[in-house]
């Protein structure tokens, strides 16, 4: 694969920036892209990186420190740089076409127009599968579940039977979204299985992260909201309702019919009580553990989680606990020095 | 699907009370049933949720707050409950029946009467199937393998060779049960891998969520006694013994050869350091982290955990540090003036 | 499967003592084994076991507490015990070999000398299985993905395109690697995907966990060094650089862009933040929580991570904050009462 810049620039409709001719054969990263290579900046923080770079070119904004270099000029260099990307990355990759002959089918299944199928994937029966759609190999798709238009469905992937997926989800691979939700009733110390007749509903543009998994609703739905993002081998318990544009970052876990607000961000291995609403807006921070209900626009952290601000500054003052002791210890020490000195008086 | 409430107090043995020509066409939760569902209370707590409920008809125990509603009332809800929940929600759903032609079963297999092999599962040689058992599609058994009766095996579950599963065990999609156990000898530096060569022994009516991994013994067995819950992405290491009847919430890890007593509860998250012993009916509370054995009985939390009581009064006085410091520098001050006072004197 | 012990000893290369005609039909543990098995000591911690052990013989190191029981005697009694086992367990188990039929292999994918593919495994288009990697039933090898020499990928495990994994290198059940880094470029409140358009590394005698999710890189390479051994369910995010021989204990997670250094060896549950450095011979404590770099030969504990002896310093401190109260508490009565008494005088 072989580009001129001047031909990336067309392609992105950014502005060509000297060097039109310069070939371009593949996409670096700013410290260590080769001299056939195109670049990407678009934190200004990283800018410094510039000075040594050897790639042949970058995509950027508008930059002074760009000096003569060779440039595509953006006001939305990540657009650009997604455009640049699908060239050389995805434009090299077979783009995966129709139903492979290993494929399994159920014969009541429906598949959209352009739905693909790899090789070894079951889809059940009267599944739809949307327009577009693409369900890699050895991915499962259970009976009377019902796939928008172009998701991806990576390979390894299990999503059950009655779950509902909208359009453009990601379900990256050995993601599993509809599991039993874990319901047990106590009889006489031992554990008996409530059904879990529940669906899970995906809605358009959600990203699921691979190895997560996603219990169905015990009655009722788990859901998550429209543009929300999981990251790797997080676990959501049934009856969970996720918001929208919210991005989770892995190994977080949430428990039964917890209630996530809008916009809500989480670090990584965050762990959640059930029954608690997290409001709009919200922010957690890695590793906490959120055992109360968290109000709108608030950040909170620790496990249990407690304010940011309140949070930090227990934590600061926990280094201080050796200093506290001795402190109280000289305290101590001179008071009763000075009550003995009194009795001596 | 539909059925009369007279029809549905039949199937479950339950008590009609009132409405016996109502006609039910699913299940629905008490917050968000519609007209055509039935509803199920176990919970009173929840009851409060009757007054504006819409549902066509509820199950529960005997209870004033129903009032003349359509009622199915029996002194086990969820008994009555789950069988109405197999009329609509698996009674919709085709029962798995034989040996797809796009599974892979070794010659020398054993299939027990009625048992299932899905599309795509793979089973190899000499593995046991024991009657009624389902292999979803994509699932692996691998060599020398036995199952018992009445397993279900998930899509994307990977048993290896030489485990043995009880009757009555279900494997949720995407876990893996006999991986090799994470055990090197440190030699100059590197590591040197120690074979595995144990066994996993899951007993009967344990239940493995999705995503969970347990490891095969280095020798001897991993197991998993009998009644036992396992939520999902949880993870067990080599020569584990966990007892009967225990329940474990997500994302919870076992380190090596720890021995787990019998009824014992773990909220998610949880740590555990190898070679320990926690005792029967111990309760460990979410995100601890369980340095050293608990006795019988016992709460702990925190990481390091300890017992509950004393986890919870320094969590509360954690909340106090920063009153801490200034009432220790008031003293502070006030002692300093005293001496400075008894100075001027 | 039966040896004498002198087969045994002759098959390991170690010193025959006692009962050459003695008959092994296994292994089991010191605590368990039978009187037809062969046991394993090398930490002579363990070796008042011996006591008791029904074992028809021991593999040991030389040690006066053998007394004349039928024993291999070897400096490198973990090599011996390997040797044993491959025995009695591999031994067991059919030598997967050739490629079947029900796998999936696309025609321009390159197959080394004795690579094997199991059936319902899918193997990309030039993708290359190099000589005696074993690509188990039901596993995946993305389009342009390299696979070295004597590799195991075991079922499930999905290896996505355009990876490269060296020799030797292990994948246990139902890991991902390759799978989109969690990039996310804010817009007007939503998220917007960054194309990740990395590769994943993976060098020489690596070992995968079950479960683990290795991200590819955004731009660059996601990086295992040789040798280095992750345990289950483990989280590695795009961009992250892990050095040689460092061993990670199961559901840790580093976040992106983190540097680990060579013989890095961490807890389970650990979590870190991104863009830090872990310096060379680092020890990471279980369910620590690492916000900030760590120098070589530094042990860090807790959440936040500190240093190791001021963190068991602070915890110690921590199960003393009644006391601590309490004393402020009599220190104010008696300061107070000493006020009052001035006053009164």
């Amino acid at each position: 694969m072989e580009k001129t810049l001047a031909e990336l620039a067309k392609l992105t409709g950014a502005e060509l920036r000297n060097g039109e001719g310069v070939v371009i054969k593949g996409i670096g990263e700013i410290s260590s892209a080769g001299p056939d290579q195109i670049t990407f900046l678009e934190n200004i923080k990283y800018k410094h990186w510039l000075k040594d770079c050897k790639a042949a070119a970058v995509i950027s904004r508008e930059l002074s420190d760009l000096a003569g270099r060779p440039a595509l000029i953006s006001d939305d260099p990540y657009l650009a740089f997604a455009k640049v990307t699908a060239v050389f990355y995805y434009g090299g990759l077979a783009a995966p076409t129709g139903v492979d002959k290993r494929a399994t089918i159920a014969a009541d299944a429906v598949l959209g127009q352009g739905a693909v199928v790899g090789a070894g994937a079951v889809i059940g029966a009267r599944a739809e599968i949307g327009r577009g759609t693409v369900v890699h190999p050895l991915a499962f798709v259970g009976e009377d579940s019902r796939l928008g238009q172009d998701c991806l469905i990576y390979p390894g992937a299990v999503i059950r039977e009655r779950c509902y997926l909208s359009d453009r989800v990601i379900v990256h691979p050995n993601a599993v979204i509809g599991s039993d939700g874990f319901g047990y009733a106590p009889e006489k110390k031992k554990w008996r299985k409530i059904p879990q007749s529940g669906r899970v509903v995906i809605e358009d543009d959600v990203e699921i992260g691979a190895g997560v998994c996603i219990d169905r609703g015990a009655i009722g739905d788990t859901v998550v909201g429209r543009g929300s993002k999981l990251d790797n081998l997080i676990q959501v318990a049934h009856n969970v309702k996720i918001g929208e544009d919210c991005a989770f970052a892995a190994q977080s876990g949430f428990s039964g019919s917890s209630q996530i607000g809008d916009r809500v961000t989480m670090g990584g291995q965050v762990g959640m009580v059930g029954h608690i609403t997290i409001g709009d807006d919200a922010m957690i921070a890695a590793q906490s553990g959120v055992a109360k209900s968290v109000p709108d626009k608030t950040a909170v952290f620790g496990s249990p989680a407690r304010p940011m601000s309140e949070a930090r500054r227990i934590n600061a003052l926990l280094g201080r606990l050796p200093e506290l002791f001795e402190r109280l210890q000289e305290l101590e020490d001179g008071f009763d020095a000075g009550k003995d000195k009194k009795k001596d008086d």
